[in-house]
């Protein structure tokens, strides 16, 4: 079974790519909403709740796990692969080797949460493998909320995009990284303000593209299913309207979550 | 000892007015930032969260509790009343109190998170004292993270400000409770907007206002000590710079946090 875990409903974004790439296999995802956000919390503490998160899905069967937080990902992923036995999947890896595959000029710029942005590690792969590169970052911490309100067409959100990716603007990137799994939601906003000439990478679907190959390498890694029968099963640490709302929103269907 | 809890740093504006109001009280603040917000949070999960604060508190030595945040006075507090047997004073009543001797009109406006609105404390409050008054109620959600942000003075919040209370001005209320202990920080932009002539309860201030009262009607409550020497100390359950920056900005001087 694929585990994925998220901070709380945006990781549903990988969960949905998944669905689409894979749908023969069983997946069972787990969103920390009693926690959430993690993008303005410490490492440690972010640590703490994805060691948690990957040990309730481990107990639920998981045989393979999609950290599907870029948060997360970009803090925690070496103390899970210390930790647990099973393959740990992050979504910053996949993000940042497109973003190396796409960009002409080698100027790349990352958005994502304060936490992620801190943690410098887009700009570590980076540059590691092209030491020519320029990576510019941004932290755009108001668009999680904005989001998870549902406030995707108002033009607060827009005012609000175009002060965060003007830095980015002014830097002259080819290449845009959403870094955060909610920023998908908020795609046709930020095309629309950067320019079509700047090349957006969807960090959710550049890691369900990623387990797709891995599966291919290695089909023993996940117990494929039939796919009528396929479970694909939702848990939440809390359960709001909102979640709802927004979960409805990334799948364009009504989503049954289960409250542990 | 005065003990305080609160979903973050927001309820340091309570921390704050009881400092001024009653100097020579040794206090204990817990701010449960690795788990902030709660407004956006299920009951449950904030009775569950309330009730460890609380617990935190009094193996510290408190007295008595303040529930420095309006969404855990709104869903937690009876259950708090059941489970301890110190006095527990929550951020609710006496600002419900004070728009009720405020208003001329009897048209009252309730800004605050959705878990706060959802409960509607402040209408229960306040009709079943005055049935002839007519309360409305707004939800405000991205106030929380514009202020934890620092956006104080930016165009976007007076914008986002301008929206939410544009249903208020529409139903001509006389008086506006701050319900939730972030929104002091936004005080002039919310007069400003709002009019001169709507008179702002803030929850916070009444709070420290109410436990003054009772301290001086049972001094026994919390041991005073000497001014010189009082122990304020600040506990927070995560540690981030944007915490410090907005704590620093409520007290006027920066504040030494205790991680636990």
């Amino acid at each position: 079974m694929i585990g994925i875990f998220d901070s709380g409903i945006g990781g549903m974004t990988v969960a949905r790519a998944v669905e689409q790439l894979l749908p023969g296999y069983p997946l069972i995802y787990f969103g920390d909403i009693a926690r959430t956000p993690y993008g303005t919390k410490s490492p440690e503490t972010i640590i703490d709740y994805s060691l948690r998160n990957t040990d309730f899905l481990l107990k639920k069967g998981a045989s393979l796990i999609i950290i599907a937080c870029n948060t997360a990902s970009s803090v925690a992923t070496d103390r899970l692969r210390q930790e647990f036995q099973v393959p740990i999947i992050e979504v910053v890896t996949p993000a940042a080797e497109k973003a190396i595959t796409r960009t002409k000029t080698g100027r790349i710029g990352i958005i994502g949460t304060r936490a992620t942005v801190k943690s410098d590690i887009y700009n570590r792969i980076i540059t590691g493998r092209h030491p020519e590169f320029k990576v510019f970052s941004q932290a755009c911490p108001l668009l999680v909320p904005l989001v998870e309100e549902g406030w995707i067409n108002k033009r607060e959100t827009k005012m609000i995009i175009r002060r965060y990716l003007h830095p980015l603007q002014t830097n002259q990137i080819d290449t845009l990284v959403l870094g955060c799994t909610h920023y998908p939601l908020l795609k046709e906003l930020i095309q629309a303000r950067i320019g079509r000439h700047v090349h957006l990478i969807d960090s959710s679907v550049e890691a369900a593209r990623y387990l797709q190959k891995l599966l291919q390498e290695q089909p023993d890694l996940v117990q494929k299913s039939d796919e009528q029968s396929v479970e694909h099963t939702y848990y939440v640490s809390d359960l709001t309207d909102s979640a709802q709302h927004v979960a409805a929103e990334i799948f364009g269907r009504p989503m049954e979550l289960h409250h542990v």
